[in-house]
């Protein structure tokens, strides 16, 4: 989850905006989704009552180091709960056009980037999010060549793209460039994506980018955004999937994250019925990963008219492309078995949305 | 993870006498189980400062309810995280001769049940807990007719365990009755697997109850422990297993709570190098649980000489048996593709593993 790609606005002003509208807010975002609202300094957000907000966190003294007292960052989650990563230091803060950016140093998952006061990934566990994200399209297609990333500002996705000797352009278009700035610097084992010659970055508007790429360009996009309110909601609106499709060859894959099954099952629901819309199939897979909301995320994955696509059986196994496995570092999380566990749906998740999923 | 089964220590004085023995806890407690220590009140746990614990934090009173002060429960995790929940009402508070003993109602979790500072479940994600350790071992084998419990005093797994009709005997063993009474009283969707009349409960200790045991009497034992630290370290040590297995029949099915394996690596290679010692094939899968530390929960599956048992091909099917996905409630997490999919390990801990496991 990296960066924010979508229509431009700043998060902060955008809340600031629903939250005066007469309570406005909690009609047009349901209340899953309040996790969002981080983004609104706890001063400002009266409407957020629920999610410990803030940089920080002091715990009680008699649990600090002695001497000094214990740092905490609250990771909001959902409503109700709240996640906290200890801070050893903190290593960079600063606002960008479009969001607060925030690096540190935690106590036991590496360093952290936290991008409107939430948690978009730590050096312990963004093995997971980065290589499923990316495996899951590329290796249920065969020899893809050209690839998009909208969002993926820390270059986590490239790095994992580049394993694909197949691929020829890897475009990525991110909104943020302090994010990629802030990578480079902080996060060296993700930005070193940005280095693969075949890269070629965008810093701009996807839905804008998209417009003018040429029909059919991509056998792949992957759309690493923010959570779909804010900045990132066109991103999840049915014409931004229409310009996707477009984008695509025929058979062309597109891979996008897509929320917590256990928080935002609604979401996920009217993802899916959004792309049923647009794409001739459409799947649904999902991961662990500690630091995001209640320990999971999902991947909504469709393919457009063309040669079927069989996702849950990968037709390119990482396993038997040369080299894949140890390019730049070794892979830490996927391999062919997690591809297609990754499609088992728990039996409540599967009752939602069972009819909705079709190839 | 229900109730204390092992040795029958208090923790409280496991914890202190080994914490005031000269640093010696640190000696032998590995880094990465603090956890357990918040069993220890904070007042006198100088050596956890990494942990926040103790029953309550108050965040900043401006995020709080108007009028009053938002109360949050911290579920230790890890040391350097923790994972809040925002408490509605506390329900019971009380101390066993084993643990204290927690009851609260969360914002969104529903109602919680904490032992010894640790949440052992919540209304919203038991289904993901208690229907995979229940049917991952009873699915592997074809028309189990008697099952033992160590633990599980909440009744949760017995609900599930009388979802298959071939059961005869479903024999209990739970050494702390308070948990049982407390299940009862503020958690009836769980403690319904006590009205199975195949249910027989002993109040007690483990390992003494299985010495008891005729030899070969079980077809499968699910053993819902706590962490093995404390009270329940025991139950990870080769003598318990060795006592299991002699309770098992030939081709008879253990399946043990096992631990995340995105924190504790090296508590898992332990205790498949220790079932390797004792049973034919030891297999390792894993479920999503949200408020479990790291968001998921492992479990050992091992199967003792005599006829082959494939446990990540179900051969006895939930969806196949009748009424099963309906009896009592319905199945909210697990079904057969669930079942597969929990055995497909990531990368990094199939590195570690693979060579320990076999069948």
């Amino acid at each position: 989850m990296e960066g924010d790609v979508g229509i431009g606005l700043v998060c902060q002003n955008t809340m600031d905006g629903k939250a005066s509208n007469g309570n406005g807010l909690e009609k047009t975002v349901p209340s899953c989704c309040l996790k969002a609202m981080a983004c609104v300094p706890e001063d400002d957000a009266k409407c957020h009552s629920t999610v410990v907000s803030g940089w920080f966190s002091e715990p009680h003294p008699r649990s600090g180091k002695k001497g000094g007292k214990a740092v905490y960052f609250n990771n909001p989650m959902w409503p109700g709960e709240a996640h906290s990563l200890k801070v050893e230091k903190v290593l960079f803060k600063d606002k960008s056009d479009f969001q607060e950016v925030l690096v540190f140093e935690s106590a036991t998952y590496g360093k952290v980037l936290v991008l409107d006061g939430i948690v978009q990934l730590t050096e312990k566990d963004e093995c997971a999010y980065q290589e499923m994200i990316a495996h899951l399209p590329l290796c249920s297609i065969s020899s893809p060549k050209n690839v998009l990333v909208v969002g993926g500002g820390d270059g986590g996705v490239l790095r994992e793209i580049s394993r694909h000797s197949s691929v020829e352009v890897i475009d990525i278009c991110e909104i943020d460039k302090m994010v990629i700035d802030v990578s480079k610097k902080f996060f060296p084992e993700l930005a070193v994506g940005f280095d693969d010659p075949r890269v070629q970055l965008h810093i701009g508007d996807a839905a804008e980018f998209l417009r003018k790429s040429p029909e059919g360009k991509y056998d792949a996009i992957i759309v690493d955004s923010s959570d779909p309110v804010g900045p990132a909601l066109a991103l999840v609106e049915k014409p931004f999937f229409e310009t996707l499709a477009r984008a695509l060859k025929p058979g062309g894959v597109l891979c996008n994250m897509a929320e917590s099954m256990w928080l935002h099952t609604h979401l996920i629901e009217d993802m899916i019925s959004i792309c049923r819309q647009t794409f001739k199939s459409v799947h649904y897979a999902w991961s662990s990963v500690p630091t995001y909301p209640s320990g999971v995320i999902g991947f909504v994955l469709c393919s457009t008219e063309g040669p079927a696509v069989d996702f849950k059986n990968p037709i390119n196994p990482i396993e038997k492309l040369d080299g894949a496995m140890t390019h730049k570092r070794e892979l830490k999380f996927y391999n062919s078995d997690m591809h297609r566990a990754a499609f088992a749906l728990p039996t409540f998740l599967r009752r939602e949305v069972a009819s909705l999923l079709a190839s």
